[in-house]
């Protein structure tokens, strides 16, 4: 029996409600030998406060070792095996511009670049052309159409945009056409599978009549695409756990991450306080809400120690608000560890604080990497946080007689 | 997706280094209620000061609960499943006494027996035959040739010797020869599939010839097979981590383990000092360096509790100079626990260190099993050590966007 059968059997409809607010690579590591971690570092007394009431555990995103970009680690959180639901790199960048796929669509991540009069690639990235001007030959690409199927075409941001085919019976199992060189012509678009053998004739159709179209842009007159993905196959947080879920997130990146668990993006908050009023003003329509605060990761990424404390005591800051709304379960988790110190994203267990008045407390006082790991949940597995959330909130029902 | 699939994936190259040291059977027991254990009681300066900058944890070779033996205990420190790599009893034999196995090879195990006029066992172990006389019979095994394969026969002691079938489509299928009775003459080798019909064929034909010609031999005229096994297929350590592997192991059994791995045998070091030696002298040429202490295991076996203190106090001497090299990642562990209390190899989890500048710190300033268990890596499947290790040396991308 797997995770997700177990779950659909036992989830019980409740009037309780759960909070899971992700700090976005909210763990840490000292800057310096003997040091502490931007956490341990930061003034928390209202994360403090959740730790001595509720329990603490540190989280595994993916397995040991293994630092997860932000769809597995935020998979992973909402329930779904990041090993076993995989969302491809076309369907990643769709959703990361906020783009929502449907059943029926295949997407690939573009890159302009610029062709000889032979058709052989000058540069594969179109000189990293400036994203106003990309936009405007991603504009003239609208007009592109291949009978049989929608296409949908997005700038990201210089050189790369995202295009979306839309028809019965596409498959993503299409080989990039980027032959990862200069001087030659880009690879056609081949089926890797005998189910996409009409998705890469149609990408291959799209690319011929975009490079007609294209045959006078000086600074972008090729394309290669790349990563061919559908839509993942998730099942949705109403179908698994009962659960009516919202999503408060400012990021298209989150909100399309949300989305995909079939979660409903609620507001148009900016910023963490507005992020809470929606929560505040949301509240009676649904039982699960995801608030998504991006700052404590892109300032690790940074590598801004003293900026991403700031951050997380940001984020302390707002912890009583959520708490007056009486929340069943409140959780204050990451996706995965952002250390200042690396200036990326790593594998080092997240640390993970809940409060319920189901919790059975685990003695610590402070909510730190270094308690979370010896914490009541201990290291495990971030797949396993639903389950344990659901329970804390009541929600599910005894396995076996 | 496996995590061989996944390592394959995100492996990448680097010039970081990492040093594994196994203290065969570290972990251990106190010898009376409320006691030290031997690593709790063995001064370990070095050590202690690679868990207070490093992190600790305590590893489970196979599962909670099961005692592994040296094959099992390594191939989990190496990054193999130990319940899915088995390695055959033939082939562990084989690669113990130092015998390579190649891809052709099936190895079984043989035990000289006597038998009497009509062909029955009349002693199954043949009177425990001294291994100089019984070194004399497996020399005179030699010149047993069986039309079509090549044979290895080799001496292991007392009444033991391996017999290794060297041909192509040779399978390991074949089951054992002895009755496990005396009276009865020695089984037929019978194919356990199809597919090891000719093997079974090649080894009857090999047993009736050495019995032609060692009927004059009065303590062994006989000898029964078991454990037929070809070389287990490990993906090696260059396809599946991009590292150039050393081994730098004093006995057989362990060089041969390494050698599965596919990591290179380095130098002749007899004491842990020349075994120090050769890691400085052949530093420049690998990236990751198996280094192999028998004695912490040997001292256990015996029920020694006071040598095996002194045994991981002369491990503790070497690790400054280790630490002088510059490794990136330093790991200290041992392949399973042998408390001296239970003289044998045991199922408790495996004290474990890993040095490294991207260590998260877990608070504790003295190696010992207790501290072990609540560290920053907590009890972890000990397959996921090399995983922790690549990740710890920066050699590992990142999964999903």
């Amino acid at each position: 029996m797997t995770e997700h059968e177990l779950v659909r059997e036992l989830a019980e409809k409740s009037s309780s409600k759960i909070v899971l607010v992700v700090a976005d690579g909210l763990g840490g590591l000292p800057i310096e030998a003997g040091g502490r971690t931007e956490l341990e570092t930061a003034r928390t007394p209202a994360l403090d406060a959740l730790a001595a009431r509720g329990t603490c555990g540190a989280s595994v995103p993916v397995l040991p070792g293994i630092t997860p970009g932000s769809g597995p680690g935020h998979l992973a959180l909402f329930g779904y095996d990041p090993l076993e639901f995989r969302i491809g790199r076309g369907a990643l960048e769709a959703t990361g511009i906020g783009f929502e796929l449907g059943p029926d669509d295949v997407a690939a991540r573009g890159n302009f670049c610029t062709l000889d009069a032979a058709g052989n690639i000058t540069d594969r990235r179109a000189g990293r052309i400036p994203s106003e001007e990309s936009a405007a030959v991603v504009e003239r690409l609208q007009a592109v159409r291949v009978p049989g199927v929608e296409t949908f075409v997005r700038p990201v941001k210089e050189h790369r945009f995202v295009v979306v085919f839309r028809g019965k019976g596409l498959d993503g199992a299409v080989a990039d056409t980027d032959p990862q060189a200069t001087g030659v012509p880009p690879l056609e678009p081949q089926p890797l599978s005998a189910a996409a053998g009409r998705t890469a004739e149609i990408a291959a159709e799209f690319v011929d009549r975009a490079r007609r179209l294209l045959v006078d842009e000086p600074k972008a007159n090729g394309m290669v695409l790349r990563g061919f993905a559908a839509k993942p196959r998730l099942p949705g947080y109403e179908e698994l756990y009962r659960l009516r879920a919202a999503a408060i997130a400012v990021y298209p990146m989150y909100k399309g991450l949300a989305r995909l668990a079939g979660m409903q993006l609620v507001g148009h908050a900016k910023t963490l306080d507005e992020q809470v009023d929606t929560l505040a003003a949301c509240w009676q329509d649904h039982d699960f809400f995801f608030l998504h605060f991006k700052y404590t990761d892109s300032t690790g990424e940074d590598g801004a120690f003293a900026e991403k404390v700031k951050r997380i005591e940001e984020l302390d800051r707002v912890i009583p608000r959520i708490e007056a709304l009486g929340p069943d379960v409140l959780i204050v988790t990451g996706d995965h560890s952002t250390p200042s110190l690396l200036k990326s994203h790593s594998w080092h267990p997240v640390p993970t604080v809940m409060a319920a008045a189901t919790c059975r407390p685990d003695g610590f006082e402070k909510f730190s990497e270094r308690n979370c790991t010896r914490g009541g949940f201990g290291i495990f597995p971030a797949k396993h946080l639903m389950l344990l959330a659901m329970a804390h909130a009541l929600r599910l029902g005894k396995y076996g007689a």
